[in-house]
């Protein structure tokens, strides 16, 4: 067998990467994941991302997709880039796909969380890393019926990162699943959609944060998805609380 | 009021102090401490801990005693330390103690725990960092049983560092409880004494893992506390998961 398609499911802390995506003298996921390859592989090995997360930005669910030579299987790529690779990055799962398998535009769906601490203990370094010590007495009900606000599909220009260069049916995603639960001093968002745009998870977080806390109205939502621009969204949520959870493919592509 | 003695509840992360004690050139938890409060009460200000743990163990209940001028209140300095110091260390709770109050002579108890990762994902980078990615196969009734044979009040010469200059009456520990607890991949070892010599936890996680995979007779743990040396314990279980819970002091010590 000459080739073989792979796809890696990767867990990485973002505190030390400057994102995905490979920049030329920046530690990035991709550049340290084709660098290990290459080794591996004996030969320029690219590696496509499902997505490209921001600076900061962690994964448990990142996949990855790449062709190594027949002679790897996925079993053992997975091995030998684990002992590889440095401890901020973590292949969980390898597999073996379909040629026609791409990473990116395969994907039929992201799942993304992000993680408020709104208890003292937030601020602990056990938590602070990976959760957004927000700590504001936040309206629940008021974050829950924000969130479903956004199930569906709709246009999220509003929601992304200004001047983003893109057609205008780009900015459409379908959130097929938008919600909050409360557990152990800790907001959880999870959102799920066929895609997202450029910082949208933290442009709705940051802005469902400002209804649960009082400062814009229930409808501002609304109003932001009837938006054509991004000028009236306020800050983003910070990176660091957030994680890509899943990347979803049809169980066709999967080989074996 | 001339002066308030302060106890301070620490959180630290371990992975960058070369451990509590202050010492002349590495960051130590003590170090970064007493700089801190030395600056807030413009004088040299010492700082006692509980216990001093090793490079790379964490404290989520470490206790710390100091002295500072009664314009400080507990509250405010609370605050004021949490401003000041850096991410990786956290001041809980402070409350203000009686004069008599010593940080480590006072304590009537301490406790431990420790985090045995047995599922693939303990090597995922969210949990590599404080778990010890151990995955054998472990008898769990072997190490219960193991938990519980030290239980009571024993001579613990055989678990402590070697060299360690004690009187012979300084290696006697009164266990309180010591057990395994199973969840999410992860086996947690809790134990709680009046004290712990020094390295005692990480001897006895080692020892007890040696006992859990077969490699050492469930009589072992016996032996090691009749022995009069520590020739015979196997090695240390690593630093980095294990986490002061708690520690304990008298009621009455505690001011309003």
């Amino acid at each position: 067998m000459a080739e073989r398609t792979i796809q890696l499911v990767l867990h990485y802390d973002g505190a030390r990467f400057a994102g995905w995506q490979r920049q030329p003298k920046e530690r990035t996921v991709q550049g340290v994941l084709e660098e290990t390859l290459s080794r591996l592989c004996d030969a320029p090995t690219p590696v496509v991302g499902a997505g490209r997360t921001d600076a900061g930005v962690h994964a448990r669910g990142q996949a990855a997709g790449t062709v190594v030579p027949g002679t790897w299987e996925a079993a053992g790529l997975r091995r030998a880039l684990n002992a590889l690779l440095p401890d901020d990055i973590w292949v969980a799962s390898a597999h073996e796909m379909h040629p026609d398998f791409h990473a990116r535009y395969s994907a039929t769906g992201r799942r993304y969380r992000y993680f408020v601490g709104i208890d003292d203990e937030a601020h602990s370094p056990f938590r602070r890393t990976h959760e957004w010590a927000y700590r504001r007495d936040l309206d629940a009900p008021a974050l829950q019926s924000a969130a479903r606000s956004v199930e569906g599909d709709h246009c999220f220009r509003a929601f992304a990162v200004k001047g983003t260069a893109h057609v205008r049916d780009d900015h459409r995603c379908v959130v097929r699943r938008a919600s909050w639960a409360e557990g152990r001093g800790v907001l959880t968002f999870e959102i799920e959609a066929n895609r997202f745009l450029h910082h949208m998870v933290r442009f709705l977080v940051g802005t469902m944060l400002e209804i649960g806390s009082g400062r814009l109205d229930a409808g501002a939502i609304g109003r932001l998805l009837a938006a054509d621009d991004n000028l009236a969204v306020p800050a983003p949520a910070p990176a660091h609380a957030l994680f890509l959870e899943h990347v979803e493919y049809p169980r066709e592509l999967y080989l074996a």
